[in-house]
């Protein structure tokens, strides 16, 4: 992300500045805020700072000469449509492609059934709009994406972590937190589930798995959120089939282009089911009108007239090569105590600290030692995961991935050692500020 | 807009389907409703119907060429940042030029005060988002935008209006008005405008008019949300003075690209105090993590590498001459007891009918005589405008406008007979269905 320049007004720095507004706000501003690492990773986005923090694809290995040229063209041939406003559903004829993005996860679907969307943040957001009142509980994995945090939090739900293992949500710990919560007399709205390559745990539900959680969200009678940003990006080629497949009713499911194709063309999808969709039309015409002719058009285009299947297999190698970088490099630089997930495909690792060792308190001296990363307590809403971080291989190469994780390596192993000595490493910055969550793109 | 083809399953049509989560919806999505005016527009969309509804800009107008070229040289030059995710705040480049954008309407600001949105309407989301809780008040011309009021009424807000007069919004009402609400125990929030060539309504604020609401908005300590899509297009090439330009802290100001550039790209903006300013980012950062890198880059190249304020003429001069099209031809064709404003700028004049006349019972047969307006009801939040419509003069050439309004004026002095031999049109129709708003491109 880019840093912007300060502008000093009347010698006070603009934070400084008393906000006059300040008791009008709404009280779901309550979950915003500004947050220290936010802080932080201005610095880290300083190039001599090995970034493993944000979730950049690597959109320099797109062919760009010819999305120029795609581009270009539909601009001359149909600028009168690529310019003007479009529907609110989206593109018809980028919702016909959808359907064959879709295939390799097994869903089919309807064209009338897919909302596009700015992004699948927005089709997360508009989704939270349409079934969340104050007060009502979101499922979520332990650990889960930073801004799906955001969004909950900005409609004041109430968040709720289900543990998960090496094969991802637990089902047993699912049925048994909706039973938990119903006695409460709340209502459960959505499981948020990431079921491939999660973000940002790095593990992958197999089959059996899916069909179990199925099972609850079915028989519980609760609407699971199906969270896929990276099912294409599989490093063995076998794309997991989505639970979405095997449910059209019981399952929304959430699909990009940012990962496949352009992050800042801002693409996305949802399938709904029929009633849900119209209300999530009617909500992104509320919130935006329409997504952005042009930006579709070029995805249409590039979809039609590129390979694009092996566009993405050129990502799965490259980032697998990452991944491999990653991993061997975690063995060759971390202490003992420190442990990682290997993940299958996608963009991230988690890793769990030696004893005592608080990922918070370590990352500015991670940051002076010229390596960033997210710390735990960021993918949780109650204060989970102080000595767990996230490392993104996606877009360092590979030698800038290895040394990353060797100044990493020297940082966790100082912080073990001190740790080691005096208890834990988080007594020793008492006063840190409050972590909250925040953009994933940093 | 474009239709979409329908998919029926099973035999049922879509639209029957039943839908297993009706229960679980947000309460918000209350005010969320397809309307009959919706599926009208279906029909009004063929090429044979004149449609004098929506509110497109007249996009062929632009230089493709030129805009086609410069967005293939920065993807082939600059693709790596314009393809990948970009700032919460958007892109600094374009925030920079929004201040000479910014100059004719004589708004003064910074870079760090301006974030950019996915158009001026997520813009106006994200402040209502950041604003209203349920039940709040949010103070409106009478008539006002429709898409604005579905934003209220998607926030659960009390939507309060306001009358106008020749002048625009009336400074002594909005003061009683707000005596009155807050007389109640209510929270008034904002104070929502369009100060220049309003939407629907056609009337723009003389300056002395601008100081009176802003006097008023200040000493009630009221937030102003002064919403500018048309200030550039003025007729004489007076563009009028933002109320933003006299008050930095009483002022958030929205503007956008769709009506000077491209409504396709998605891109308008907000000033906004500091502190106000920051939520904002929060706030769009959780709803869409970034506008999109591509479409803003395609402004900050437009804007630097063209003669836009040349363009902006050629906008002026052609919608100058779809104004006098329509005026002309209203005093042409419209029977006695029809009256019209004359708008001095933007897209829309507001048109009261004769005694008895319902506009919204009236625009099936519009339709069917081949053209299309929106019904005042639309425009308001709380039953009025029955006998008043908006034309729009925006889109369609100046010899399709006289050719609608011939047929408009056809169909008017039918239903106007029809009033004085019955009483009223609105009782010839008494089943027929609430309008709720609607998007405003169609």
């Amino acid at each position: 992300m880019s840093s912007d320049k300060r502008y000093d007004m009347a010698g006070l720095s603009a934070t400084t500045r008393l906000d006059p507004w300040l008791e009008q706000y709404a009280q779901r501003t309550r979950g915003l805020s500004s947050s220290a690492v936010r802080a932080l990773f201005a610095v880290a986005s300083r190039p001599e700072v090995v970034s493993l923090a944000g979730g950049m694809p690597f959109v320099s290995a797109l062919p760009m000469d010819a999305i120029a040229e795609t581009t270009a063209r539909l601009i001359r041939e149909r600028g009168n449509v690529a310019l003007q406003y479009g529907s609110g559903q989206g593109d018809p004829a980028l919702r016909e492609q959808i359907l064959e993005v879709l295939a390799p996860v097994g869903v089919e679907s309807h064209p009338d059934d897919i909302i596009v969307t700015a992004g699948s943040q927005m089709a997360l957001d508009l989704v939270v709009r349409v079934f969340c009142d104050p007060g009502d509980v979101v499922l979520v994995e332990a650990p889960t994406y930073i801004t799906a945090l955001s969004v909950f939090s900005s409609y004041q739900c109430e968040v709720i972590h289900v543990p998960m293992d090496e094969h991802g949500l637990e089902p047993h710990a699912l049925r048994d937190t909706i039973t938990r919560v119903r006695a409460q007399g709340k209502r459960v709205k959505l499981v948020y589930s990431i079921p491939s390559f999660q973000n940002p745990g790095g593990v992958t539900q197999p089959p059996q798995r899916r069909r179990e959680i199925l099972e609850v969200v079915t028989s519980e009678n609760v609407l699971l959120l199906e969270d896929d940003p990276y099912g294409l990006l599989s490093f063995d080629g076998t794309v997991p089939r989505a639970i979405r497949a095997d449910d059209s009713e019981a399952v929304i499911y959430l699909g990009t282009f940012s990962k496949t194709i352009a992050a800042g063309l801002r693409v996305g999808w949802a399938v709904a089911p029929h009633g849900v969709r119209e209300k999530l039309v009617l909500a992104n015409e509320t919130a935006m009108l329409c997504p952005s002719n042009l930006t579709q058009m070029i995805i249409t285009e590039y979809l039609s007239t590129s390979p694009w299947l092996d566009q993405v297999k050129v990502f799965r190698e490259l980032y697998r090569e990452r991944r491999d970088a990653l991993i061997e490099s975690l063995a060759m630089y971390m202490p003992a105590g420190t442990t990682w997930t290997v993940p299958t495909g996608g963009f991230y690792s988690w890793i769990d600290l030696p004893p005592g060792v608080d990922a918070t308190a370590m990352l500015p001296r991670a940051v002076a030692a010229r390596v960033a990363y997210v710390p735990g307590t960021g993918f949780f809403a109650d204060g989970q995961g102080a000595h767990s971080l996230r490392l993104s291989y996606c877009y360092p190469e590979p030698d800038r991935i290895v040394e990353g994780v060797r100044r990493l390596g020297q940082v966790v192993s100082a912080e073990a050692d001190m740790a080691e000595l005096f208890g834990t490493t988080d007594a020793l910055s008492s006063h840190r500020p409050p972590i909250a969550p925040t953009s994933d793109m940093a």
